[in-house]
């Protein structure tokens, strides 16, 4: 958190975001994003009045349709009258700043709406991890009063299969018809997910791919979930259709039935991922800084010189930089 | 490095494996992946003698045909006797073992040949960062006489796009007919290109997918890379079909060229990437091995929970991690 602040007050910006002002909390997010000073302030004071919101990932293979059907569970959302945000992961790039998906410009429709918040987050450049950068978001919106939160993302990255596992309840989308490349993408998703949603239901061999699905699962049925985390033995295979509307009521019930099922039962598991991807990302990135301070930047590149060049291995060079970062704490400590 | 060796004394391993043991090579890669005290001791064994194969990255959208390209790159390499490597960073799951893209089964097609070496990665599951083990296990395939390491993986996620930015020379690969949403998802890959292939130019529509692709590559000349990585002005814009294995030849021809244009000229930026991804996971590992120690788990454990109950924010936790390893540490260094 070196960098600096943006000319706004962190507890003052969290205090007007929290009041409502949507101009303070995208700035909030913006620099949760660029890791400044500010953030770290705001999410301090805004954090102790998070933990309430449902945050659902919504995930897939590209070309599932997944930003329609958010857009969808929006719409069903705002009709009964719960404010909502979504967090779109945009795989794109945060230099250029990137090509908006078509479908998130239909998001616009809500423009005019106070209880709608969209935000696109690049999934590149977060150094402290694109989990831990996610969660503390949706912990802000959740303390501005955002009681569901979506969080969009392309299901086919590592970091991106993360992300999903933050969530408190994670939907799988997919189309019926999908390229074989991406049927094999799919394989890794399905273990991180809470329901499955074949979407496009109004296309044919949408029966068919739910029923290849639930099959694939059943195969599934013996093998443990990556994360210990306790889910149903089999994740449902829902059919909807983000085009036409149909299943998309009763896809938002089942997600509130799955949050409700939860309460009171102490933090589950989707909790405790929030925790260490928010806390092991700042450790990462307290470690970084102080590797590429201005006073040891010059020693690190050196030493990270000699292993590029193979004078030095990578465990005798990470050795060195514990050394120097020991005794630099010790002298900070003492 | 806490995991419990797996049978085999890591330097005796490497020795076998540069004497050209494809055995005790495949048991070192997976030792990489686990990251066990095996590995340490072998990478140390190996280190000094890597450095000098191309390693390549070659990655896209899902449906490019990445796989037959390098397929294809690969048998023009044999064809000159030359010894090569693939990583192919498989998205799918390390828990069920997850499925096989269907062309790299044709890999198998080397089956007899000991020049070939190809190995399957899972792209989650690596705690210090998928960059980090990817550019170790291409050191220690390059340290075991590899001249030419191929790193394959699906260009959508943050980690696949780090690992693409770990190799030396980066071939962003795509098919003249793509959807939408993978459109955009290229838009941040064309950053990290030196090379775009527009394959499969058996199909109609290359010439023109290729001349829009050097329109948008035209447009972005003012954009600084996201490493500040010299590169070329403009990503050289080819067309090639892994089918007919028209332009094959002539791509590999142009990588041996990047390659030479940089001998000479110290480490180059994407050394230095190779360097600090190596470097940063071991340091990840050995914080993360800090604070889930037999020791310290318990405490740690609280810690998390109390920040996914919201009674602590992340801060003020990690703060309290970082007090406690540096008195750990203290203890140790005195």
């Amino acid at each position: 958190m070196t960098a600096p602040a943006d000319g706004g007050n962190g507890s003052r910006l969290a205090e007007e975001a929290r009041a409502g002002s949507r101009r303070a909390l995208a700035r909030l997010l913006t620099a949760i994003e660029s890791r400044t000073a500010v953030a770290e302030e705001a999410l301090r004071a805004l954090y102790p009045d998070a933990g309430g919101a449902h945050i659902v990932g919504v995930t897939g293979p590209p070309g599932g349709g997944k930003s329609t059907l958010v857009a969808a569970l929006v719409a069903v959302a705002r009709a009964a009258g719960r404010p909502v945000a979504v967090l779109a992961i945009d795989p794109s790039s945060p230099v250029t700043g990137g090509a908006i998906l078509g479908d998130r410009i239909r998001m616009q429709d809500y423009a005019g709406d106070r209880d709608v918040f969209i935000r696109s987050m690049a999934s590149r450049g977060h150094l402290g991890g694109l989990a831990g950068t996610t969660a503390t978001s949706a912990a802000v919106l959740d303390a501005c009063g955002f009681g569901l939160v979506f969080i969009e993302t392309v299901g086919t990255g590592q970091s991106e299969v993360e992300v999903a596992s933050i969530a408190d309840t994670t939907v799988v989308v997919q189309a019926p018809d999908m390229g074989d490349e991406i049927q094999a993408l799919k394989a890794g998703l399905l273990e991180v997910a809470d329901l499955v949603v074949v979407n496009k239901a109004d296309r044919p061999g949408a029966d068919r791919a739910a029923a290849q699905l639930r099959a694939m699962l059943t195969l599934g049925d013996s093998v443990e979930g990556p994360d210990d985390r306790p889910r149903p033995k089999r994740p449902e295979v829902s059919l909807a259709s983000a085009l036409t509307g149909a299943g998309v009521p009763e896809l938002l019930a089942t997600l509130d039935r799955a949050q409700a099922a939860r309460t009171g039962h102490g933090p589950p598991a989707a909790r405790l991922a929030r925790a260490r991807a928010q806390v092991e990302g700042i450790l990462a990135d307290r470690t970084r800084e102080a590797l590429w301070s201005s006073q040891r930047r010059a020693e690190t590149d050196a030493l990270m010189g000699r292993v590029a060049a193979h004078e030095l291995d990578p465990y005798a060079a990470a050795e060195q930089l514990l050394e120097q970062l020991r005794g630099g704490s010790q002298s900070r400590v003492e």
